[in-house]
Parts: structure tokens; C-alpha cells; sequence
């Protein structure tokens, strides 16, 4: 009976709006997904309401509810692409622990994830403009950044600028892998990039 | 009495042309100097037409039959400033002929244009954006791209990557100069750039 009573705390049912948050949950990201899919086949032109709407599973007047346009559409799936791929490079950052080659493992995969990004022939610059791209820059410069003190410390290694200078010269280093003539010429990149950061 | 056949050649006299066609070219000079002095002053929002005219000694109504509005001033004014970086890079690139630092040479010139550019707090990101801007990027690359050439040739060295792929990491690589910590930091930003370069 006790569980009951805190079931019933703010008024609602715990259960209740679990099920009731778990359900827009699952909603959006079946529409994200969709936004996935259709960026991935046709870039972000194959987007539209009608297309999400039928991919998702969802009615146009359910897409409506979540998402007023596509506009706000891709930028919310741009923003969870960020988040994954953040989460992905930390990930990638564990992993690699100890082998002394934390920097070059998160910088290929990030070369890797520009050059393989969807809409390459046709990008939609206004999603890199917004407030959570500005966040996930300064994220990403404070995480590389550490990812160099971090090297130093173990390494015994001089840092040949400041780890916030090196930085961001390996994020702008690493942004050509998104003009780069082959897929195949990632490693050479990430390799051109980190030969001259420690003296 | 043949050369006055001459300048009548055309429908108008020569001379008369050649000094109309120098009046206006000293006129946009003129006008285009105040605008560099006035970004340089107060950034892109310290120019307006009446501050340009004032600045370059012409009445508003010359400045007018010129330039219709601030946004084609300042678009000229850098497509002035751009076209003469890229021949700065040009001397640059010729003066260090036969030292083996052609391409180190060009590239603190490059980073210290960036650094040092006008507007540095407050940008006019559109103005990066116009066809002036995609020719010079073009030019600078294939530019770039030809240095590395040159320098495998001269010294037998290999490029780790395609000599494009390679000028776009530069370029890139560089392009950091724009948020370095210190102007004092431009040399070491260029050496790790090049470090890796050659195998």
C-alpha cells in the first residue's frame, strides 16, 4: 500500500506518466529514426512532414504534436546525432585507454564520422549554426583538449602550444576529412595531424 | 597628327577615357581605403555610407553612383583585401625560392592574415560566403596544393597524402590561427601542421 500512496505523489500515477513519458519517448524516436532514414537515403531535400509521418508509423496530425516543421525536425535530429556521436568518441576514448593511442583512435573516428556524415553532396548548413552545435564545439575542444593533457602526463611528452591551441588545431585539422578524395586516406590524415603536437 | 587620329579611335579620346577610367579608379581606392580603415577602427558595424564618404573625401551622392549600399562595400572592399593576400602569398612564395621553406613561409603569412584580420570580435560571416570567396578558396588551394609538388620534387621527399588532400589539412590545419591564444603561437602552429606533411 505504501508503493501505492508514492504512486500517487504530484498528484498522478507514477505508473501513469511513466507510461504516458515512456510512449513520447518512443514517438520521437521513431520520428528521429525516420528523419534518419530518409536523410540517409535521399539527403536532407527527402525530407518532408508526409514522408516522416509514413516512416515513423505515426499520423501527420501525431508529427504535428511533436515537431511544428521540418525545420525543427532536423535540427532535433542533428542535435541527437551530435549527442550520440559525442558519446560515441568517449566511448571510443575508454576503450582505448592505456594503449597510448587515445588521441589518434578518437580523431579517426571522428575524421571517419565527418566523412561519412549524410548529405554530403547536399548539406543543410543552417543545422551547424544552432546553439547546441556552438555546446557541442565547446565540448568536443575541452574533450580533445584533456585527451592531450591527459597524453602529456602519461607520456612524459611536451605539448609543442597549449593544449587548448592543439585542440582546436586538430578539430580544424580533422574538419578536411570532410573534403577528403577517399575513405581509405583517414589514417594517413589523423597521422599528418598528431606527428607534430608533442616535441 | 597620327597619334590625335589615334586617340579618336573608338568614338572618344583616348586620353579623355584613360583619365575618366583613372578618376573612377582612384575614386573606388579611395573608397575602399576608408572602408579598411573604418573595419579596422570599429569593426564592420563602425561602417556605414555617410562614415565611408566622409572618410574617403567624396559626397554621398559619388559614393552612391559607385557602390548602391553598405552590403556591395564591403563585399568589395574584401574581394580587394582577399585578392591582395593571395598576392602577398605569391611574393611570399617567390622570395623563398630555393630555401626549402617555401611552403612554412606561405603558411605563417597565411595564419597571421587570419590572425591579425580586421573584425576579429565581430564578423561578417557573409561576407565569407560570396563567389569571390569560393574562387579564392579554389585559388588558395590548388596553390598550396602546387607548393607541396614543388617540394617533393626539390627534395625527393614522399607526401604522406595526395597533394590536394594534403593542401586542404593546411588550409584547414591553419585555419585555427583564427582562434589562437597568441600571435606568438603562429610559428608553432605552423610547425605542427607541416611536421607530418612529408614521410
Amino acid at each position: 500500500m505504501g508503493a501505492c500512496i508514492e504512486q500517487y505523489i504530484g498528484g498522478m500515477p507514477k505508473l501513469w506518466t511513466d507510461t504516458v513519458e515512456g510512449h513520447r519517448h518512443a514517438v520521437r524516436a521513431a520520428v528521429l529514426d525516420a528523419v534518419a532514414v530518409l536523410v540517409a537515403e535521399a539527403g536532407f531535400s527527402g525530407v518532408s512532414m508526409t514522408r516522416v509521418a509514413e516512416h515513423a508509423g505515426v499520423t501527420r496530425a501525431t508529427l504535428y504534436k511533436y515537431f511544428p516543421d521540418v525545420e525543427t525536425l532536423l535540427a532535433a535530429w542533428h542535435a541527437r546525432q551530435v549527442g550520440e556521436h559525442l558519446s560515441a568518441l568517449e566511448k571510443i576514448r575508454s576503450d582505448a585507454a592505456g594503449t597510448g593511442r587515445q588521441l589518434q583512435a578518437v580523431l579517426e573516428a571522428y575524421a571517419l564520422m565527418l566523412y561519412d556524415r549524410p548529405g554530403h553532396d547536399a548539406p543543410a548548413p543552417a543545422l551547424h549554426r544552432g546553439t547546441h552545435m556552438d555546446h557541442a564545439h565547446e565540448y568536443l575542444e575541452a574533450f580533445i583538449a584533456d585527451l592531450i593533457r591527459t597524453d602529456v602526463q602519461e607520456k612524459g611528452v611536451d605539448p609543442a602550444m597549449n593544449p587548448v591551441d592543439l585542440a582546436r588545431y586538430c578539430i580544424q585539422a580533422i574538419g578536411s576529412a570532410r573534403s577528403l578524395s577517399s575513405r581509405d586516406a583517414v589514417p594517413g590524415l589523423v597521422s599528418v595531424t598528431v606527428s607534430g603536437i608533442y616535441t
